[in-house]
């Protein structure tokens, strides 16, 4: 059976509703007999059914007088009913999927509805792309709310993406249904001195009455406090308790994240389980997460769990991913708690602690039982020209990845990108490296590796060169187009033939990932939707992705999660130094800096 | 010095904000070294300082950087910052004042926001009066947000009042600024039921974005729950602590009453001390206040007071006061927390139990302090023909208040409104009263007194009369155009002679109340303001009821405010039995029935 939406507005059922509550007609669903978790007293209660009608909750209670002859009863005897989870703040391009596979994924774990930032599709097809990404979210079971990208692009004067995103392009967009913010704003120093772009987006998104969402990852308490008094009401980038206390003490609604690489949790929760903190503007979010701790972990879910293993009452915990996330986003008259009028997304769970939902409802359907779905999920296909997003001037050839020297002499010292495992930052560093015919060599002895990041989305030809140490890569190639925030063609390796074939066959297979060496594919993750996304599934995806971990591994890299790493290298926006498409990035001075030290 | 606003929207000072945040402009105020009551955190924070700029807060901490040549300072060691009080929930026409007097009574008890509902003078002057109380509150240094009167008329077909509001009225209220939701939901049976009128006002009010308050005095929860569907969200009728519990528990925002009449915080807030609920979704209101308790216990000071008296934490309690109605408005970027962009809206005090502020601060002014108010208010002056509400067809006499006998007989049996000291409710009683040249004769032995409602908006001369037991009035009669909520002219009297020169006194004194004797006034209230409000000051209508209380006393009543019961004899949506300009109305069947039992 394909999924088709019974999501109502409540005006247009509340006459429904009432006479179900008031026993004039029957319920369409009855859960019985299950112990309600209420986010709004911060209670269990136990022995208590749930109509629902209309795809909306009618009564709560003993409810045996809203059944009729078509009531579908569940018993949820020795059940917990759980309101659906809602993630306050992710990015679907981070699961590799479509929003339609990561909905599948997410919805079985619980997660059902998300708050989206499509930032990275922005980046190469500005607001057609979030509209794309926004609608398909439409016809889903998961509900999906969008904050409209903010920081498109990242940087202006040191990359070039495929799109842009102005104030006129946000405030048409937060017009569309469902669109219910502005998404973080990343460039906080911009708000900080006043950039117009980010005030006039701040100031339309205000006008509209929605939310401004934040990212403030620095320690500087004055900038903290004028970033709030612009309107910015949130932040999910806190990575110490001593910074989380204070947000909450600021009124900002701290989102306490824990994604595949960032693990804030355990540190940033002690706010709660230790200084005793009010939590009703705590949420917690996933960010970012890949295709496989959605297999391994789970989503939202997981974090919630991750919240109670360090000590949050599990009533708590739920309502930093239920209720508080509603609040923040004014649609708590909708969803997240489990009370008359809101939408009937509902989860049945064993035991609070493993947030295992054994069933998954949204409004009032049965969308997963037993970690199954039970409905088939509609098709959404991307226009073609978002699924040939690969335009690269030309075939490349191994020269292209040639650096030359400046001077005609042995050896050289170059500026270096430094990775660090686990972080998102870099450090910038020098190397002595040879030189021979003219060219600049990789160092395999000192980890040095050549970087080139490949305009994309223009066709203009233009390539920048540099050098990366810290990845361990000791022979072929790998290229990627997930390469934030322009996503341009990001490629590294030893060797300059395996480069230009890794960026051809990665061209070919109209986007994604890929690992080489010596002239074979050893592995790639086909990303087709804008060269970000897959089409495929997420089994598909994952067996790709661990493919594609092995063949890291296979030329030398043991890194955890080497492909984020390595597309991160082309974000100037977080410091010290970075590649783009432009050339090497002082992300210190904001600045293009040359390779070689001359 | 008269008040002149520094109320800014936020993104027309964040960028000064900003620069006084990092220290590039200088605050306008600052106070130094406080504790700060955080309401977010839940916390009490010492030796904080807080920067003002351009009516708004700035930065909070160590803010010396933010000193300059003309920063006002304040020293407030020893003293904590608590954000302004605001009242969810409230008529000013209770208080008997202008909304500008009221404001000066209320604002140096720490009251800083109120959410009026400005019902009474709706249904004597329509949208015209609701305008004109919202304007005048919007010149004052109390922040004055409306709820649109939803339920005017109260009925039907059962009394005439000045003015309706229709769907389309409400509608347009909804744009004007600060007005921020649709005011109490009176009619929740039309709500359950489906009245066309309510669920359009409801409709309307939601389509904008904005709040639905509710009004839930029943204990039937099937009703509550239908009411709950249809977007209504809070309730300020709960007296019992089971009730309480229940709707914090359906996701009802509860607004816990302490009035002149109401006293609910005893027993409903045990849901806080004795059943340890959530409290995010619970505030404190005061409905409706009348001038004594004003000057003798305060505002809403004095609600929060009672809370703290019962048990709860000074910090829960002022959460109840200030985020938490904030929140429930949508209005937390504006008010209800000392952290940075908010209007700078703080009170100092010297003990948090007391709840006496020594120091009232709105929009960063200093606008009293130690209980004087230091700024001049403007003045508002309501139009000619508001202050001449008073549209009586003719000259009363004394036979106008006699009631007829159906049959010529020496007895007869009638339909009595038994009223209950600090009810709202009355019964239906019966009495046998004697006929004397066939008028049905009132009797002081069993504590029987007429009763008329005289039409006053339209100048159709219609008098209903009638008889009210439990007043223990001996001698003489009262009158009030204060005559819930349709506001007529009310009379009651042994004396036929009296209630004529009652009301005809006052009709020439243009709306009020008055107690005469013998063809003397003995004590009154001038209400020129839609005969609902006066237009003196507080100490003078406090004198002006004190002298009436005094004058109900003499005239043998020794009820509790007598005033008010007498003025809801006239509402005919309570049970059980009221007097309208109709007639006598049946509220249990919702119908007009003789006096006489033929």
């Amino acid at each position: 059976m394909t999924y088709t939406s019974n999501r109502n507005k409540l005006t247009d059922v509340s006459r429904t509703l009432a006479k179900v509550a008031i026993g004039e007609e029957a319920a369409d669903l009855l859960i019985q007999n299950g112990t309600l978790v209420n986010v709004h007293s911060g209670e269990l209660i136990a022995h208590m059914d749930v109509a629902i009608a209309a795809g909306r909750i009618a009564f709560i209670g003993k409810a045996d007088h809203t059944i009729g002859d078509k009531t579908v009863v569940i018993d949820a005897k020795g059940k917990y009913m759980v309101p659906g989870l809602l993630d306050g703040h992710m990015h679907v391009e981070s699961t590799m999927l479509s929003v339609t596979e990561f909905a599948k994924a997410a919805i079985v774990k619980g997660t059902t509805g998300i708050f989206m930032d499509p930032h990275e599709i922005a980046n190469v097809f500005g607001s057609e792309g979030v509209r794309l990404m926004h609608e398909e979210g439409q016809q889903l079971p998961l509900k999906v709310f969008t904050t409209f990208p903010s920081c498109v692009p990242a940087t202006n004067d040191l990359e070039d993406g495929g799109a842009t995103l102005e104030v006129a392009d946000i405030q048409e967009g937060l017009q569309w249904d469902n669109v219910v913010g502005l998404g973080e704003v990343m460039n906080f120093p911009g708000v900080v001195f006043g950039d117009p772009k980010m005030f006039g987006e701040i100031e339309a998104t205000l006008q509209s009455g929605k939310t401004v969402t934040g990212h403030f990852p620095s320690d500087d308490d004055r900038m903290l406090q004028a970033y709030l008094a612009s309107g910015v009401t949130s932040d999910h980038e806190t990575v110490t308790r001593e910074q989380g206390l204070h947000k909450v003490r600021m009124g900002m609604h701290l989102m306490i994240r824990e994604g595949s690489a960032w693990h804030d949790v355990k540190e940033v929760i002690k706010i709660v389980t230790e200084d005793g903190v009010n939590t009703s503007n705590i949420s917690l979010v996933t960010d970012d997460v890949n295709p496989q701790t959605l297999v391994e972990k789970g989503h939202l879910n997981h974090v919630a769990r991750r919240a109670m293993e360090e000590g949050v009452h599990p009533v708590t915990a739920i309502q930093m991913v239920t209720i508080n996330v509603a609040r923040y986003f004014k649609l708590e008259h909708d969803v997240g708690s489990i009370t008359p009028g809101k939408c009937a997304d509902i989860l049945l769970m064993d035991d609070l602690q493993k947030m295992e939902p054994s069933m998954v409802i949204t409004d009032g359907q049965i969308i997963a039982e037993q970690g199954e779905l039970a409905v088939e999920f509609p098709v959404f296909t991307y226009p073609a020209h978002i699924r040939n997003s690969m335009n690269v001037k030309r075939e490349l050839t191994a020269k292209d990845f040639k650096l030359r020297a400046a001077n005609e002499q042995e050896k050289t010292n170059v500026n270096v990108i430094r990775v660090i495992e686990n972080s998102a930052r870099t450090e910038k560093m020098t190397a002595e490296l040879a030189i021979q015919q003219g060219i600049i060599l990789p160092d395999v002895e000192q980890d040095i590796i050549r970087l080139a990041c490949i305009e994309r989305h223009h066709g203009t030809g233009q390539i920048s060169l540099a050098f990366a140490h810290g990845f361990g890569v000791k022979s072929g190639a790998v290229a990627s187009t997930v390469a934030h925030d322009s996503h341009n063609l990001l490629v590294m390796g030893m060797d300059e033939a395996d480069m230009a074939f890794a960026a051809n066959e990665l061209v070919k297979l109209g986007g994604g990932m890929i690992v080489v060496e010596n002239g074979k594919v050893l592995a790639q993750v086909q990303m087709t939707i804008a060269g970000l996304m897959s089409e495929k599934t997420l089994p598909e995806v994952v067996k790709e992705v661990t493919q594609m971990d092995k063949a890291w591994q296979h030329i030398g890299c043991s890194m955890n999660a080497p492909f984020m790493t390595f597309s991160l290298t082309a974000l100037p926006v977080i410091p010290e130094i970075r590649i783009s498409n432009r050339g090497l990035v002082d992300v210190t001075q904001f600045k293009l800096i040359d390779v070689e030290i001359v």
